[in-house]
């Protein structure tokens, strides 16, 4: 199959790419390097079955250029802006970025008869609810400009698939981590701790607690659904039970980075910053019954996310 | 209190400038007169409390001009395309009139810190779910660009409530009916009846059923809500809990009509076009919590309507 990916530069999207790529497909990535970077794709670029373009999709034209040449059977849409707390400020970056490239994507779709699609959704479409999420919980209230333009898509997704004889994958993730960081918390921490600075500053209490999950888990879980799951439009939550604290991930990348001395400060209250959800449970049901289950926990996920890191950038 | 009513030269936008007005409140209303109709607002246009502005809300620069001159204390966001089926050939239409002009007055709010938006969302909000839908119900599905983009827009106002500091009502308006329609079923059969013929057309097979409200009942709703809500965010669905099958609109149109002979010939199945909901069934429960109870069952509202509107285009 030939596949289109976007934001296939990015951290999640470079490794569904070399996934991609040992499955035997052929894969054509679009990627703004604005958040992606170009590294992260270095034994994708070694293969013939890849192509890469750099561009931005609110330039609705050479996406339209490109469906029309490459004839792609399926399309993973995972651009976006990554970067929530910038959302804050100026509200348009999700517009764009978040939004605003879905539809140009189901538009160039729908004008050339790709059929199927693969969206990144995220748990930020629910918002602060006080309960488990399960996906058909309501109401959904995000409260991050990213959350808005996520469930702006799925909205649009929805429509689409409806109207214009299309199939969905709306797969709702959780804090993924990982190799190739490009945001993120541990991305955040690594970089102020770069400067051996003598305190680690913390958004937040450090309460916070929200299961992550590892990347290698998250690969498995998507090809799964995509292969198992065949109704018109298919929507899961991807996630661990278990759960880890900010609080943890700081204390483990200070030891992971083999820093002595290093003052943790918190800074704020429970919320690290507007618009973060400080705490929330996947209903992980529905995928389990697909019969996937993750391999790591959420605290062995972060673990093991800050070991390859820091090994990844050295 | 000075009032913003976007699309108030609607159907719904128009009767309820004359209820604020009538209430003591200013009222600036901005309409494109896209599918509006300035004759509407007749009896406002003589009250001294009442301005009238004609441009689009895609014009973010002249309604931001608007917002720092006029100074408002609430918005009333109805303006939207109304013409759902039109949205099934051309997708924008929905993305501009009905999203992007939600996303530019809370921009405009945000900016000169206006902190009330009342917003006229829809049940299409929800799809086609073989439930009743209560206003915590999932998954939102919606199977019509107007509902995606009346999604996205709850999604930006949840959002922008959260983050700077606003407050919302969330009406999820069913089928409205009344006098001044610009649009849906009734203002259909009445134009197709106008040219005298011999046979009245009926997209689907006439069982799709809905609930249909009368205006005043809609606008004491509104007025009940907005008084006695007050959460931050506050959605309701508004309703009543009988229905009325297509069937029953087609005859008793051409009987109020007192027209004789005229064949009704349904074309097309369960669905009357791409994008519709053939059923649904709104839980009301919230509503009548508050104290409120519509005075018309849909039969009789939808009789009424028939009534009135013939009266006024005579």
């Amino acid at each position: 199959m030939k596949l289109l990916i976007t934001g296939g530069a990015g951290f999640i999207g470079s490794h569904l790419i070399d996934s991609l790529l040992s499955n035997g497909e052929e894969v054509v990535c679009v990627d703004n390097l604005r958040l992606g970077n170009k590294n992260h794709l270095k034994y994708a670029i070694k293969n013939k079955r890849f192509q890469f373009y750099n561009f931005d999709l609110m330039n609705f034209n050479k996406l339209h250029k490109l469906f029309k040449k490459e004839k792609f059977d399926m399309v993973y849409h995972l651009a976006a802006n990554s970067d929530i707390q910038a959302g804050f400020n100026e509200v348009k970056i999700d517009l764009n970025n978040t939004f605003y490239s879905t539809f140009n994507i189901l538009s160039c779709m729908k004008k050339n008869k790709v059929k199927k699609i693969m969206f990144a959704s995220s748990s930020a479409i629910y918002g602060d609810l006080d309960k488990k999420l399960s996906e058909i919980v309501g109401p959904l209230l995000p409260i991050s400009n990213y959350g808005a333009a996520k469930l702006s898509s799925e909205a649009y997704i929805s429509t689409f698939c409806d109207n214009y004889d299309m199939k969905a994958w709306i797969l709702r993730f959780p804090n993924v981590v990982g190799w190739r960081l490009t945001h993120g918390v541990i991305n955040d921490f690594l970089y102020k701790l770069s400067s051996s600075p003598s305190e680690l500053l913390v958004l937040g209490d450090g309460k916070q607690e929200k299961p992550y999950l590892y990347i290698d888990d998250l690969l498995n879980a998507i090809h799964l659904i995509v292969e198992k799951s065949n109704e018109n439009i298919n929507i899961f939550n991807i996630g661990v039970e278990s759960s880890t604290t900010v609080e943890f991930i700081a204390e483990t990348t200070i030891a992971e980075l083999k820093l002595k001395n290093i003052k943790i400060k918190y800074k704020g209250g429970q919320k690290g910053w507007i618009g973060d959800v400080p705490k929330f449970r996947f209903d992980t049901t529905k995928i389990r019954k697909l019969g996937w289950l993750p391999t790591l926990t959420s605290n062995d996920a972060v673990l093991l996310s800050i070991q390859k890191e820091i090994e990844y950038r050295n």
